[in-house]
């Protein structure tokens, strides 16, 4: 009865309400809060316990917002938070989560919610963060627990500034469906929020500053951009040696070996223990694979089975909803977060696991907690679903933190602030088109996403995929249904080791460019729209023709820039899809070379690249350098001797990141840049150096630098 | 500030709250209401004005819940409110929104949402209306006008009085990924709920309860149960004209003509105005196309014109946004009700429009009002959009009541409570098999559906189509983007036009269906599992295989009865679609006899039809009587003969409805069953006569019947 008292208080007035109660804040350079009516005390960052990088950020230099602040608006109605953004003419939107179709989100509609991604991008998706970058310079993260409805351009309010055209559609051509809209409406189903604004000279700055905030990027160890394999779910210890001595026979690369459910005595829901029937000696095995410098990494998932030996200390702190059968445990309180760390130090870490693979967090509506379920923190069904995945990444980072390693693993679902842990999304979606999409959104978000090889149609359509997984985040093979193996299509065999090999030797350069996500929030991979020397139009209208059963509105059709991205400082990747024989690729503004050749191919123009079945085009920037390795099959910490490739006519210089590659003394100072330089002289003679810092010895490489100036 | 006063305070108090706050009253014989918590004071049906029909839900005879009143479970949490059902093993659910692909819901989980169907039966559509029927004979209407999220037995508690099954997915073939619930979840996003629950003997009785709680199904026009034209946007009067000589000419019935989007002098948005140009003076074409008995229907969406002379007054009486540049009044207002009314007295009812197609009312997301948009009567979009069809339907069918006049029309969306309106439900999804689902779907619901005719890609999928359009609520063919006719398919033109000869021979037997609809709540078109005598079991599963890319979680198909209906008392239809030569029918209980022959075809059993293109399977049960009009092309008002045909061994009834055929006359009393009866002896000789009412005279009929004995 108290509780209905309450309500028809707040009934009462619950009428409109302006934004008195708008508290902003200027945090560093670039960034400000923004604190309105009354937000939920959990959101998306308030449990992950991740500190901003204030100091990188400042050291970004002061940039102004190129809006008002007033003109953001806030209302308060119906118990809900209405907030609302302008939008220019011939501004662009990208990011609000990991779609996997559109990159650019003006002209859509979303509902912002955890989920399996569906086909769709509505909104549903394993990582549907509330951030948005503009092409004005700003950026704004929704810092909500809460399902978000947002409307990008798509609503035109009676009073807009951008008077309505008065059209006619019985005899008027300009008649449009979607009429210009000025702003960018998102609906916030509580009482207030967190806001946070970033500014930045360009969209990439504003990215930065959005991931520094969040901690800034992961770096992963070293091992982690190797090769992955993930073995069938009931193979044996004796399996998995088998497959190892396999990969090893063949030359292939392998740094991580995946075990998937069957590694468990019982699981969906978990045990979290070994099966000691497959697995009789796990500590053993584990030494084994340690010892042949491949790591294992642990298929798990938040159901905690009956049989368990956390279930009768967990049931009481666990969601009044099952997984499976199994208890979803409220990580949100620290005794079960020391409950569950228990047993997995125990059955895990200290046999020297190196990490897990978190599945179904995202949900799929169907297996997860339903919005009416309820937890006995008091959070909410809906609270706890948009921070699920995060929780779970948060304290089997802290796990491993606390003994000074490094993880890096595969989640299913994260969310906003996020960003610094060491996991990897990946989901069941399996469209390779739209799996680069979703790659090239991840880079907007603050989140890492990879094109996780399973299976395939065609010998093309898996080398396709080898291919682009080789410049992921995670180059992983993922055969746990059916047990493919990367010479299972026999025709391209050579290819796919050849792609895995440059896998190993691109690793000094993206370990780097994972440095420049950690210290300076640069994503990795990225979207050509965060390039600031890509000023081409990216997206165009195409008009629609009327029919009455087929497009009855006459809608147009968009073209959007998504399916080639930067990798790194200087790399651009386009990757073909099957039935592909040749594709166009924008250039950003520059001369770029191929390479594989060092041909030049073309500066800010479309280009046709017809590079046959054996290659993934890849180009490179003028002055661009490229450190690779030799071509190993593991990484067994020994100095390595490095070729050093030189690309086009201008001097270059790279600095190369190198630290102990698995621990987080980097974090106290413990690591050191090598820089690579190369000058060219008025007669275009190269000539190569690479400078070590005084008195420090590297930790990656042996001092044997092989110059290769590859543009004749 | 006082918002967040009380925001603070509502927080304060927001913990879990029993259901002490729940107030149950019996309200009829087998209805019950129940409110909980503080439900919203504007609901589905509050601004409706619709009586039930207690007198008629009494003369139903007493009917008891299958469950305990305490099964049904109450939580308050976090301002909203979670409902609970209890299922059963075996238990079916049926009903939850106009879905297009599925018929059970049992395993589903769907936010219902009045939108446009997007192919996927996730809640979004046009009538989301929350109503379900239990296969355990009760149903319960869920009267809120917020988004509900609904999870039909797919959540398992951990307090579950099922234990779960322990299995696991290592080892264990029994896992599923669908492990067994026993409950029925309903999260409405706010502090309380009006609930009405109905019993029944079955589950017809249960749909007949809610449509009379509703206050009874639809009695429409006779002419509305004719078929319908709707000509290109653009057509000036002449071509009007021209079209309806053209119908005559060829001898193809036509009852109802509908006008598009060009009769307005602007539209998208609408002035309600005629276009002076194309219809130079619309009194004398309406009046024109009246005397050749054929109606004229308007289309019109919600959005008035920046130009209409109701546009200044309208403005503040409008949402916040607008639909392509168009006002959008707000319809709970009274003042609003009057003004649009007025014009559309002046403009259409006073020169003899019959009534119209009210367009866009679904929203389709991207056109309509976002839920960000504010209304003067203070009310939320969520509401807003969730009764927005029902209000247009509301005020334009009181407006033809007022005259004494029924209209009969189309409609993008309604919902609960709107099932007295004379308004059918169309869209754009135009899948000819998924349009037989909701077809069979809206007769759970309380509501009309009809599979219109556009376009075809062949005249196979023609043919089929007008096939199935002409045993549905409203015969229709929409040709408004591209102009087709009837006999556009050339060698399909003669069985087109028989088929629709057929729908005009069957108006009596339709319109009797109909006042079924109006006195006890019968639906006119009824799924095969609302029918008692359907015993067949009609769902099976296939138990799925495992596949890494394609089903990763094993998961089952369902197979379910959502291709065959029942068309008023005694005919079962089984409708191909194009590509099919065959297909499989399941017959309930009871010898059927094919009714173009009239022989027998089975009992209780599948069987397979084999009909030729010309045919649609058409069923009528042992004893049944089909009574038909000659083969008019337009309902003229005179009284005609009757062929009266007879199926089967057995004896048979049936009640012909009658009354003017057009005014509300028939809810004081002015309406006749002529009493048809067919005897048989003992040898077999059958003997039919037509009893009228003692002193009454026939509206419709001239007192000649020619009985046919179909079955020899």
């Amino acid at each position: 009865m108290i509780a209905c008292a309450c309500v028809l208080l707040f009934s009462s007035c619950a009428g409109k309400q302006e934004d008195s109660s708008v508290l902003w804040k200027s945090k560093a350079a670039g960034v400000w809060t923004v604190k309105a009516g009354v937000p939920d005390e959990l959101n998306l960052t308030s449990q992950l316990r991740v500190k901003p990088k204030w100091n990188s950020i400042n050291a970004m230099g002061e940039a102004s917002l190129p809006i008002e602040k007033e003109e953001i608006k806030f209302e308060f109605i119906d118990g809900k938070t209405y907030l609302r953004f302008p939008l220019a003419k011939g501004e662009k939107i990208y990011g609000l989560g990991l779609n996997f179709k559109t990159v650019e989100q003006r002209g859509r509609i979303m509902r912002l919610h955890v989920d399996h991604y569906g086909g769709r991008d509505n909104g549903r998706t394993h990582a549907p963060v509330p951030f948005f970058v503009s092409s004005r310079g700003y950026g704004a993260f929704i810092n909500s627990a809460r399902y978000l409805d947002v409307y990008v351009g798509t609503a035109v309010r009676v009073d807009s500034k951008v008077p309505a055209n008065d059209t006619d559609r019985n005899t008027d051509r300009a008649w449009s469906a979607q009429p210009y809209s000025d702003q960018l409406d998102i609906l916030i189903p509580t009482t207030g929020v967190d806001l946070v604004l970033f500014a930045g000279k360009n969209m990439l700055d504003v990215v930065r500053r959005f991931n520094l905030y969040n901690g800034g990027g992961v770096l992963p160890p070293k091992w982690g951009l190797g090769f992955w394999q993930r073995t069938p779910t009931l193979y044996s210890d004796k399996d998995v040696l088998n497959e190892v001595a396999e990969f090893k026979k063949r030359g292939f690369p392998l740094s991580v070996i995946g075990l998937e459910p069957g590694w468990m005595s019982r699981s969906y829901p978990c045990t979290y223990e070994w099966d000691k029937s497959r697995f009789p000696n796990p500590e053993k095995l584990v030494q084994t694979l340690n010892s042949e410098h491949v790591k294992t990494n642990l298929w798990m998932n938040e159901g905690v089975s009956p049989r368990s030996e956390l279930a009768s200390k967990l049931k009481p702190l666990s969601c009044s909803h099952t997984l499976w059968n199994g208890l979803i445990p409220d990580y949100t309180l620290p005794e079960v977060v020391d409950l569950v760390k228990g047993l997995m130090l125990k059955e895990h870490l200290s046999i020297g696991v190196s990490g897990y693979k978190m599945d179904e967090n995202d949900g799929f509506d169907s297996w997860i907690f339903p919005d009416v379920a309820t937890f006995p923190s008091g959070h909410s069904a809906e609270q706890m679903r948009q921070i699920y995945g995060s929780l779970m990444q948060q304290f089997t980072t802290k796990m491993y933190r606390d003994q000074n390693k490094r993880t890096y693993g595969l989640v299913r679902s994260s969310n906003g602030g996020a960003s610094s842990f060491p996991y990897v999304i990946y989901n069941d979606y399996y469209k390779h088109r739209d799996f680069i999409t979703a790659l090239i959104n991840s880079s907007f978000i603050g989140v890492l996403w990879t094109p996780e090889v399973r299976a395939s149609n065609s010998s093309e359509e898996w080398l396709r995929r080898m291919q682009t997984v080789c410049f992921s985040p995670l180059a992983m093979l993922n055969a746990w249904a059916d047990g493919t193996k990367p010479w299972t299509f026999k025709d391209v065999a050579n290819d796919v080791n050849q792609i895995a090999l440059l896998r190993m030797q691109l690793i000094p350069y993206l370990y780097t460019a994972f440095a420049a996500y950690t210290f300076q929030g640069v994503p990795p991979m990225r979207a050509m729209n965060l390039e600031p020397a890509f000023t081409a139009e990216t997206s165009t209208q195409q008009s629609g023709a009327l029919d009455g059963t087929k497009n009855p509105y006459a809608l147009a059709t968009k073209r959007e820039m998504k399916d080639q991205f930067m990798v790194g400082q200087d790399l651009l990747v386009a990757p073909l899809f099957a039935g592909e024989k040749e594709r166009q690729v924008i250039l950003p503004q520059g001369k770029w070379y191929d390479f594989y050749t060092g041909d030049y191919v073309g500066e800010g123009e479309v280009i046709t690249a017809t590079p046959g079945l054996s290659k993934i085009p890849v180009y490179v920037r003028n002055g661009g350098i490229v450190p690779l390795l030799p071509k190993l099959i593991t990484l067994d910490g020994s100095q390595q001797p490095l070729e050093i490739r030189h690309y086009g006519t201008k001097a270059g210089s790279f600095k190369l990141y190198d630290d102990d590659g698995e621990s987080y003394d980097y974090e106290k100072g413990q690591y050191m840049y090598l820089d690579i330089q190369v000058d060219v002289d008025e007669a275009g003679h190269k000539k190569g150096s690479v400078i070590l810092p005084d008195n420090q010895k590297s930790w990656s490489y042996n001092g044997v630098y092989t110059f290769h100036y590859m543009t004749k």
